[in-house]
């Protein structure tokens, strides 16, 4: 079976070759940008009718359907990511991690939000100052249970 | 001077004790719950008009308002920390962060969303399935500089 | 407020003191020993309902109430557990954890086990060659959401 | 002597090709679907008898036997797993590490839970919220011995 | 209840006040002087007429009794650790360690030997070529069950 | 030159199609099953007159000489072995690390087992219970100097 | 699409096949000789014109001039650098960095010195008692926003 | 002795209680901003001239101006620092370092710029987009001796 | 007793308070400077003839001598350390490690240099350039035997 | 370019094949063994007489030079070395580095030894107990600067 890795590869190769944005593919796919490009890149898998397009849309051999079918074993090797870019994300966690468990749990009591029933959305913001990223994230509470 | 644990701590102690919510004293003070209980937690500094309303809502002696307004030491222990609800955000940066470093590249251009120049809310979606928190960052592009 | 902390240490003593078990304390209370003892632990908090029986049971200040209540930071300092007992169930989660997402995924499509809601019991079966602990989590499945 | 990597890389290309499940190979092994797919992973060995069903029941090359009952050197890399589904099974020996140990000490005296003497079964739970994940660990216990 | 901390603390006090050494102090117990300091170390616990005994040699507190039977949170903060002598061993499980895995596999076949049901001893051998420590593990084997 | 790495995998290749096993090979060599396996896996060398014989018995080419016979880069990659055989061993040495320094120290004074000037056998104890793996290490006593 | 790696590679190749030093490279690019051996070693981009330069400055093939202006994953291994030069400055973090705080604070108020909008420029400075690296960083300050 | 910690603490309260800024000390001192505040946060000592002075202007106790002159154990506990403002510089490091070695060893040879002959300045240049922060690091090159 | 931790610091203020360098300390004990300094700063013990004098020379209380003698505990903190003294032994270590291995193997065969049966010694050279720091370390040879 | 590992790899090659000793090495090219040792392992660069000089030596091809000449990337990944030889010294800078330390700012004042203006020699010492590695170390005294 086409692992994950060769998956991605192939993705990105047809992408450029295609010249196709991520935009395009998800609009082709019928899903957000956000989650076809992590599926697209290893991490999320898409479902049959999803996985047909994406074959179709990127001209992909037909065995790769298998690859973005199948359930990632989802791996990241830097505890503390060094790119400027995602690093700022995890700075944001560390510096308002304490934040977001005191508002979150004065809101809707002792629980988590998902990160499985989860979206994640990126907007541009219009800013004369300089235009701005709008990062939304959307996660189910999920309250702790006793038993 | 005071320090900014003992600030924290000593928040903690009067918001109990006069049955606040960090809703109610971010009202008090005129800036958002998010950013308020940051600086209350030891993680931003309040400007002096802001630290003024913080002293008297939470009526904290005179010598907290130095502690208040100094900029803090940020810092945070675990590298990957183990409360299950920050997990789940470290986790998001874990997945979505190479995806989320696409969709802004091919939006903006090579550069980062601030972490600074930044603000970050946190709302209620009621959904009849169970609500779910909505979690809104927004910070501004900076393109990287040539030179 | 009293700290988790202290609430914990204050448990164990008035534990020891009253001659009571995990077994005991958690049918005064009305929910599973593993729950119960979880929060008293410091790792899970109490609905006022059972609280209060727990402040009854072992005969704890008022304050304490407030304390069993709170919503805990879940920490845990040893990345590698180091007691035995604890290690034996990390080298379950290193030697089947890929083998458990097989199955999972098999039976249940891409998603995970859900650490919230979620039980977890701890039974003795008897057998002649030494008698066996038998440890059953509950939780349910978490499908991905596409988006 | 094949190596059990080679090993596991080529029972996952025969599963694919042969259209098995592994409920089908462990049902033809005459093991529980966990303890042949953990061998089959390369995280555990099989008896010669077994070894030979899963050589024929996955048309293995002879060569593969041996490698099936090679004693494995289990090893894991990430000491805390990224993986979400996998990530969740750490995170509730982390919570509930301390109580497991609390109940079993309780119950059984000083000692463990064996990890060897040992298995381990995967349920589905029907259930009309969602159905649940069932995981039934069952280990003898080992009382500590002094000398 | 007193903790493994103090009683440890209380016992090396006790240990230099009344010129004991652990030989005399096992001897009086009535067990080997490695597993004795061990439990005194706090990394054991004593059976009930064993603790009676070492609260007697040593002249603890009636207290002390409980700590001593208390089964123990076993930790180490150093993964790799730095005093020479303990570091030696730590080299030696390096040096040694996959040695010694082809050896058991090879005299028992797949399984491990247990560090539960398991002694240690240490004794002097004379050399004219300056004495030897003989350490000797004995430990169970514990075959891998499948099922 | 041929490595290490090279030399143990050819080694391993020959150990098999001979159907020799390690306590073959070190009877063959002359020498402890323990040592011989070690410097197979690249743990140790071997003197001249003992390489012949290594040779000889596994039927190597002539340049596996010199590779036997090289003083070995002595490296593992893992802080924490994962390998459960091998992490008992190391179990071992965080529980009762501190108990054998003691004792040592009671024993001998101010020094270290040496670890070089040393030897480990591994031997099996009948026992109605199950047999018993023994494991004996003899290393000499090194007293600090002063100067 | 070549990747940042094979594109470091090819340019460090034909630099010395062209016997070019980087001053050289940057001035044909028209960029600080920082900035262009960043991009070069693959930790910046380079916009379209400067990227057509440095294609034809070193006589690289057309696939090239992508690879450059690709947005680089920015990653680094060694949390902790080893080579001595890369290490001082290391160090210089380690020792100065809550100075370079205490004062920035002290000249700016909260906030933070960029590493996006910002450059850096490297000079020799002629001394008698031996010449010295200057190292010049340019960022801008960055106020942290309150909401 | 007076620790470097509790003389740290001991001029920070002094300063407040004066209401002096760094500036201000330094130029009492008669040395630079960035090493003087070094100094005063336990990173370097003075020498007994400016030991004096330093004791004079923040008008500590005679006992200070040992812990001042005494040379101090430099230590850092975040091999990666939290703290934004540090963060960026250590960025910097992981970004740029390859680039300085490359253009250093360029300019001078093989060796390293010292962190010991050394000095570190911080300016303020004005700037109608936002004023910038400029660092200033200025090392006596070493080159590698060989022997 | 009192630990070596009180020991040192105890020494330490006795040290400043008689003006007595280390060189006068182990003058008066009649053993090295190194030695006599690692054993003052709890890293090892001395034998009773020099405790009494180390008690003699510093004023010391009685108690003081058995924790003099003691056999310490050797800890340190830091696996890479950070003071700029100390880091640059240890990147001396990085740096010529597997020199020094290969010299001191074509030396002496396989085998290792003690640091037990070891000395160090610290001495200045006179040199225009500026002096030196001459640092000799001398230890057995340990030959590895086989057996 | 050659790079420093390939380099590294035919130099050991080629000192094989020809039969020579470091000591043969660095004699012909003449400079101490140690240091073109250090070079040959990628650790050291040569100036171009030496380099011309090991070329010829070792019978190196021509493009062999500009690599013995380049400035060599110093890594090591293993931050506590494994190998016995490598890890003693490491004790040593663990044991003895705050001796160090307070011995040399006790003869020198506040600064380190440099480790780049530095030279290290490895010697045997006979000795009738077993003859002893003497390692000798001499690095120029570094002030600190003040500023």
């Amino acid at each position: 079976m086409m692992t994950k890795q060769a998956l991605t590869d192939l993705i990105l190769e047809k992408k450029t070759a295609l010249g196709l944005s991520w935009a395009d593919i998800a609009s082709g796919v019928g899903l957000s940008p956000t989650f076809v490009t992590s599926a697209c890149l290893g991490m999320n898998s898409l479902k049959p009718e999803f996985a047909d397009k994406l074959v179709a849309i990127l001209e992909l051999p037909a065995e790769a359907k298998a690859a973005i079918e199948a359930c990632p074993m989802k791996t990241w090797e830097q505890t503390v990511p060094t790119d400027p870019l995602i690093y700022r994300l995890y700075e944001v966690v560390g510096v308002y991690g304490p934040t977001m468990k005191e508002l979150i749990h004065e809101e809707f009591g002792d629980g988590i939000m998902s990160a499985i029933d989860f979206s994640l959305d990126i907007d541009r913001e219009a800013n004369p100052a300089g235009d701005r990223v709008v990062i939304t994230m959307n996660g189910k509470f999920l309250p702790y249970k006793s038993w």
